[in-house]
């Protein structure tokens, strides 16, 4: 095991009517308060009323940041900005998903900061360790923004999606309601499950075999695993929508990576593919990952015949390790399928190959997976999940 | 999953030489540093001197708090208070495992509250939510106090040795070495061991089977009984080593316990077997945790055959339910035996049973496990532990 820090400060106030613990939070927190939401979705089900009702008995004062889009941009964190420092606000409350959050956390950072905040935190990475405190109440499951120090967020003019690590990124506390993810079009959740599933997976394929992560991680896929089936079923199933939500936060908030490398080069192929088409990230990286997996499976032959035994119970009686990993991953594929992800690029809506060749080239490539891709690799896996 | 709030600010600095990191800390730690540990056997592996030259680098006036006993003492906590309000102690540096750890956070507490700690912390429990900052270098493996909230105190007076948790016990860092542990009498770290497979399994026997924490539970007692068995043969194996100590941590820090009742009915009873007898405490544990399952197996066949299953790998064709469940009892006996574990109050030094009923009726009965005991079901099981 690679030594390693572990740190990870963020309150998780977690069941159904969690939000009645907000005003309580709120009494150490600012009163000048950054609302920040998306483009509406809490105003249908009821969430906007509750938590302005709350801010309002708290006797705060309220701005608010509205419009935060999927894949935040950096002129949206500018506004955001700007609001702050126009508004004196000493504490952001990010209501929705993983964009409102991840927009939010570059705002806490860059309204405290003298420099311009892309080029301190994307680029030069120097921002100070301060930010404007920020809460978060989540209504949707899957980035994990939650519970780390993470913000991923798009610069337009530059074409670039780019994320970046902060230890002030951290949210003091999140909110995180089961029940507020019941009425989420299905395939936003299923795009989030699958965007867990690839989290954790990138995490576990990769590093040597000798970390109580591997243990950790598989428990966490099979636990998605059933009750994603059970919620893609039944929408208001209070055990799985749970489930999903708290493994969706252990998912990425650093402990499954503690001592070991990592992947990510799925993410990497899956964040070029939506550079060049408006697709859900979740969706993405289901229609590329089976191919991906069967693209580099032989380079860490041992680890794909363990997936495929101890998450998918696959049996191994007559088989070679080849057969086995190949049927893990078919397992996999069947599962996406099942809850009703694309397993294609053309499920996905991309309407010929024609690009693929393109996206391949501008792709990120890592070291640190089983199997250090060329781009020429790339455009095989893109052209085989076609 | 029962609504729950999650939080566990302490930083855990991990790996070999993660002592080369305590400085870093430091600088944001008070300058009167008391230093607290045990009854001297860092000094025999250099982990003394190591830790006095950093705080005589960083220029801080150390007062030494040295003899916490295994079990420590109200008497002894009152003591290092003495010692940080005489010193103006204005940071505490806990070094050995979870006795001077749990010593030094009721101390932290103590220093800074204007009643009696002991009335305050574990009668009452009234102490405010302030104490002298925190840091701890582990040296052995076990209680998982470098990552949580709970101390446990010995009133000698009174009789009584007392749990609480308060959420200014959180370490502000754990340093956590794992070749410090490789000089560890080999009784010591067996007893460790057994004390973490407990603390797991209180957590994991009790509540609904609805719970990703099953699956978490799972996977760190995998991990523990591989790890375990190699450590034994080979105590100088630093992966091994590593493992063992990561998941002594988690399996106390909140992670497993999360949205579920907990047992921690086989921790009463050793409690009381401690307060006849001068026992290890995982020894202790180890001596009736066997008994004590077959004796509530029933009420909980389900969850005792999955952990047979999940676990043990124990074979099912054939067999009924309540052979499987204690096909997987007997698993987990045979590793305790195979690691070297007391597996009998006999084996653990008790030279008779008279005592056993007068333990068994002085013995705390909880409600969170399958079966809720009487006084005479301690007594039966004490004497099948025999």
């Amino acid at each position: 095991m690679e030594s390693f820090v572990f740190y990870n400060p963020t309150k998780i106030i977690f069941g159904e009517r969690a939000i009645n613990m907000l005003a309580g939070e709120l009494k150490t927190c600012g009163n000048n308060v950054l609302l920040a939401y998306g483009k509406g979705s809490i105003k249908k089900e009821g969430i906007y009323d509750a938590v302005v009702k709350i801010l309002s008995d708290c006797g705060k004062n309220v701005t608010e940041f509205s419009g935060i889009m999927p894949n935040p941009t950096l002129a949206k964190v500018r506004d955001g900005i700007d609001l702050c420092r126009n508004n004196n606000i000493d504490f952001i409350l990010a209501v929705g998903g993983g964009s409102v959050i991840d927009c939010c956390k570059a705002v806490a950072v860059g309204s405290v900061s003298d420099g311009d905040v892309w080029e301190e935190l994307f680029v030069n990475k120097t921002a100070a360790q301060k930010a404007i405190t920020l809460g978060a109440i989540l209504t949707m499951v899957g980035t994990g923004s939650e519970m780390n120090s993470n913000a991923v967020i798009t610069n337009e003019e530059q074409k670039i999606k780019c994320g970046c690590g902060h230890k002030a990124f951290f949210p003091r506390f999140s909110i995180l309601d089961p029940t507020y993810t019941y009425t989420l079009p299905q395939y936003q959740m299923v795009s989030g499950i699958c965007d867990v599933m690839s989290h954790i997976m990138e995490q576990y394929f990769s590093g040597t075999d000798d970390n109580v992560s591997d243990e950790l991680s598989e428990a966490l896929i099979k636990s998605v695993v059933k009750n994603a089936i059970i919620a893609a079923k039944c929408p208001q199933d209070y055990t799985a929508r749970s489930n999903i939500m708290w493994s969706a936060a252990l998912a990425l908030n650093g402990l499954l990576n503690r001592g070991k490398t990592q992947d990510w080069e799925a993410h990497q192929i899956e964040h070029q593919i939506g550079a060049y088409y408006d697709v859900a990230h979740g969706m993405g990286l289901a229609a590329i990952t089976a191919s991906y997996c069967r693209h580099i499976y032989k380079s860490g032959l041992h680890k794909f015949r363990q997936y495929a035994v101890n998450v998918w119970n696959v049996e191994t009686e007559n088989k070679t390790d080849e057969q086995i990993a190949l049927d893990g991953i078919a397992c996999m594929e069947a599962f996406f399928k099942e809850i009703g992800a694309t397993t294609s690029l053309r499920e996905l809506g991309i309407p010929d190959t024609s690009k693929l060749g393109e996206i391949a080239y501008s792709c990120n490539l890592l070291t640190g997976g089983y199997k250090t891709l060329t781009h020429e690799d790339v455009k095989t896996i893109l052209e085989a999940s076609f």
